[in-house]
């Protein structure tokens, strides 16, 4: 398609009267994009395109070149910080929720919706008519982002012109180039990133093809990683890591160091077929070197703090949490009730772990905890705990359905 | 204790009168001690005591010595082959789950009660009026056996010696030497093993002991296995390893040569927290190569032939199906149920992966087949499968329950 | 609206090109206008629009009013007996499943699926380009039709010109009377109805109006019942019920007789809140006397003959096979797993209950299986089944996680 | 077996050295039993027998019985009143959670460990080295209170003299008569009502047995319930009844109303196979009118205020919340997360009902909620709420994967 074709097609498309837009402005290709076309195709005027960029720690690099770009194009944006809302209150749910959806830790799943919270609420605050993000209509994004803008801002109607005008990246990249919008390849497709997990572009990988080495910001592939195993001590309380080699850290400040310790020893990595919201499974590839470490040995406490039961049904709890947050509905009554259990059931999930990091193995080699529940002074063999004895009349009083279905027969 | 106190505590238990005793015998010591104990204690004659060594894989070795040592006491054992059994109607079923009960791919919780069965029936075969077998009553072989032993010979008793008059296994050297047993160290506690996954006593290790590096049969620990990446290739046939780099082998034979592979690079160790049949917690060791190795491409296989429903709906399945069979209940009427989901879930699980162990990672790097459900040429961005612009008003339905919360309230 | 208006509407909207078209035909309005909109809007001849009418026991005078019906507009049917196959392969596995989603025993949700296949067999069969039928836009049909569709005839289009053209039901009526579409308001919504559950429309129905006693078929409200039970047999084998006071009748005899027994006495009301499949709730008046009484003794069968476990686990089956099925997922691969299990679970399901009727209540008199796993010969108190001594040592072994939890503290 | 035959077995049966008991003392026949039991065979003096009544809501009748009895035996109890509690912290959880073990709403499952708790913080506070209760040993309450005791006086011993002798009940009455104990037949099996269900004796009554008419206490059977309808308003907050008929009460007094106004009119009768915690199956009869009107109607608003998501999980959280309290686990920490989950559920649960209760019929009449989620404005055809049109590419995008699986094949 050359520009007349997609301009035909962008100014063919019927568009909904909007007055005031509330755009969820990255700055990266897509929502840039956006402004010129609330310009040119909504016509709406600047005063009324407001801005809004999150900062939920996607680095200080990608917030200035935001600010830039927004610059280039005559606007400012309404600059919100949420990086401790995101650690505090999402992130903190995810760990002790071991945030797993088909072995993804769900990561942007939560920004989108973050996002798009705070954009809708700015909305209303000050008028808007409508909200406005740079998803296309084949992600998952798109619905995570509707459903929230829907929950805040009701009234508010909602576009997302990559998908309503069905355009492709290099369409728009025309697009950008014949309007003046300022695109950085550098960090097209770095909106995927946050402290927890970092998603990179699968779509150019095919199946049978391996991955180069320098598509990843902080994994070392093990072959490449150091030939020397580096300790390193973790402390949970309640569930939430607060310790880092001993020293009292931020959750943000704890991740992003551990991001670098275990990604440079080779962990991190995952390659898996993921099943989007439209039930359309797609391959991706991710990079989760905190997150790794941080979710097996919280995994591993809970082993040991929780009972069998609790396991058995927290495990349950856990991927139905898992698999809300990354449909798009963080804010569904279902997901605050299935908080409302995981923070119950991490109440004494306290501990401190010394592992050894060495090429993509994470190996436990020491565990402390006082609520743990293991016990070998009453299970062990010689132990006085209780005598064998009794699990004679335990084995007969729990076989005894069995006596009873021998009765029956039909059993091979 | 010395000898004359056990002796007074084994002769000072009543014992119900038996006539007849089917014994499971591994020939290690408590099955070993048994004999004895039939002979003394039982005052059961020779030609009443019914040996039965049942063959599931733990080895030519092991075999020949529990022959021995039965000679050695002037006893014959029936031996039975099941190692086919195992294989073909055992590891298939809980390689198609996904067998993992707490991050242990269960195995002698599988063998017990093969064991059990062949033994009953053998039991009833032959007009015993009991069973025994060498269990202790701390751990979880006791019920496995019991359950097992009461749907087979639901009308012989059932008596486990050591559980029965609470010995210690010190007492129970003491005793074997005493009264001639032969103790062979070098196989204590090797029953434990079968050719999918072997149990290290883990009674000796505290948990902030490291473990010592000579512990292992099959596994070379990461940092000392090979500094270069050995290539493997595994075909899946509805769900079972069916090639190992374009051979076709029977189960047993590419399972113990992955073994092989996969240990000696690192891959296979196992150190958890279990909470076993009565709710106590233990710490335990297990290495397992050739499951490790075939349970992620299994399961990466699953995800790719499997629809999300499918995979959230088997990942229920796959868990009760592991905690039956660790439970020992394998022949619950449920577990043959939960089987007919697994089998018939198993029908697309075709593929071949090509993968690159390295020092405890299983990379894979190449995936192919037939029965995935991965369709990029309707996901991707370009394809022509569907147009974004149908995604708009797929969101907006989607979201309407979202619209109907908000106009209630209460969200935050 | 006015007819020019509807018209403006319907000839406005742009509509896909198709050669030959297959047409789910009830003989309702829908289905009747579809053939007139075929002709005027799609510009299709009459030999190429392929009627077909499915008989899934909607009663002879639907099937022949739809008859008379397709005749007045020069068309004729091709007509599909599936009575055998809805009862023998769909209503068995509903009765196994214990079919209930949120109350409602899921009718329609089947049948739709049943048309909709044997409709996309046909027309891939006669060279269809397309399909159509019926539903509306607001309702679950579409989605249940449209899958079923797309499995078996997916180089088809599909259209539901009500939903395409968002015609309300007015408006369709004006249409048909000016372009000479026959309208029998009797049977207006009466082809929601299978011999096991009538839906009865319930748009009318405020939250808090009475209903009025003459909506139902079956039913006699329980003050207008007899006064005087009314007894019944009723015997499962495996799980399906096969006899009706002693006499052996096919599936479909037996439960048409006992809407009529059950229905008199009372029993099949249904007034409930129902989820659909875009997650919007509606209140739905349902009649079902049969499936009540089916239901409610297939249960308590279930819980005299299988065991605890399964009763639990297959409870979360049922409901999983409830919801597929009533969410157009008959055909997905997970619903073909349940029924493997579901079907294994059954075979020991097989039982004869005496009931009575009265005015509403379903009260079991009697209860007979040979494959019940209640066996009072054990449990009672009396019963030399077990000694409860030996409950003893089983409540302490039972309890022993107990005594861990009190060390740690922290329960109230 | 005749007095000196039961002494034999009585006296001969070793028992533990005990100091201080606390007893868990209802006036029954077991309970009243015990404290001769203590004198003679544990030889514990008066002064360390600490007797122990609770206040369950048992009814002021069978308080005083227990009071005249232990007089009669010269001894005094301590009365402990948790009526409020049980209703203000048990029942309330009980109805959140829908209550329904199987059938069972789950009554004395609670009590017995309301009771274990109070007996067992005396017992501690009073420095006993033992409680003491008066379960058999074939029924559910002993794991019940053994669990409870375990946590509360973990340092105590456990003795349940019925069971730990082995005793029948005809041999109690022997040895009472014997040795001079009280036994009044009326309330002889009567410590197993609650305000919430009655449970009746079962053990008497065969399979095949019809129930006689005068087994009921609130109940009068459909046939002789009055031949008018009775109506009756209930108002919910948050999931607890508040209101009965427009008046306020505390929930003991509404439930005790509601037991009069259902039963009467033929509300509230079970027949059914409950299975126990040892898995073995007994028939129980209860009755619960008061439980069957609220559970039916908390659940019906449930389905109107809750979302399909949540009600489809916390139909599975309601379950295992029953399991474990009809199990013994009212203590588990699982329990307690359980009812995090739960109470975070019930915040939307708020609405009042107008029913007719008629010979056994509930039928709903109004209902009126200002926190439901039926939308009739959004969903009906007629509404503006969203276009039918938009639901066609809903549709198409909903039914992509089908296409997907149409391309692999192999659905029938």
């Amino acid at each position: 398609m050359d520009l007349q074709q997609i301009e035909a097609k962008v100014f063919g498309t019927p568009v909904p009267e909007v007055k005031r837009v509330a755009l969820a402005y990255s700055g990266g290709l897509d929502s840039s994009l956006c402004i010129e076309l609330l310009r040119r195709v909504y016509k709406v005027k600047d005063k009324d395109i407001v801005l809004i960029t999150i900062d939920v720690g996607q680095g200080k690099d990608e917030v200035d070149v935001s600010k830039a770009k927004a610059g280039k194009l005559g606007m400012k944006a309404i600059l919100i910080d949420l990086k401790k809302e995101f650690t505090e209150n999402w992130l903190t749910k995810a760990i002790r929720a071991n945030s797993d959806y088909e072995g993804y830790p769900v990561s942007t799943s939560m920004t989108r919706q973050l996002v798009a919270r705070a954009v809708a609420q700015k909305a209303v605050a000050m008028g808007c008519d409508a909200v406005m993000e740079g998803s296309t209509g084949k992600g998952n994004d798109q619905y995570r982002m509707h459903n929230t803008f829907k929950i805040f801002a009701p009234q508010c109607k909602v576009r997302a012109p990559v998908r309503d005008f069905d355009m492709l990246r290099d369409e728009e990249r025309i697009l950008c180039e014949a309007w003046g919008v300022p695109v950085d390849e550098q960090i097209a497709g770095g909106d995927d990133k946050t402290l927890w997990c970092r998603s990179i572009a699968s779509g150019a990988i095919g199946l049978d093809q391996e991955l180069p080495d320098d598509i990843w910001m902080w994994l070392t592939v093990p072959p490449k990683a150091p030939d020397k195993t580096e300790e390193v001590t973790l402390s949970f309380e309640e569930g939430i890591p607060v310790k880092l080699n001993g020293r009292k850290l931020p959750l943000d400040k704890l991740i992003m160091d551990l991001n670098g310790v275990a990604g440079r020893n080779g962990i991190g990595y995952i390659d898996m077929f993921e099943d989007g919201i439209m039930d359309l499974k797609s391959r991706e590839i991710y990079e989760a070197p905190a997150a790794h470490v941080i979710l097996k040995l919280h995994h591993d406490l809970e082993q040991w703090c929780l009972t069998k039961d609790e396991l058995e049904f927290k495990a349950v709890v856990d991927r139905k949490w898992a698999y809300l947050t990354y449909h798009g509905m963080w804010f569904h009554p279902l997901k605050a009730e299935l908080d409302a259990f995981v923070l119950a059931a991490s109440r004494f999930t306290s501990g401190t772990y010394r592992v050894g990091l060495y090429k993509g193995n994470i190996q436990i080699l020491k565990r402390e905890s006082a609520t743990g529940l293991f016990s070998p002074e009453i299970r062990s063999i010689k132990s006085k705990g209780f005598s064998q004895k009794m699990a004679k009349d335990a084995a007969v009083i729990r076989g005894l359905p069995f006596e009873i279905l021998a009765r029956r027969g039909g059993i091979e």
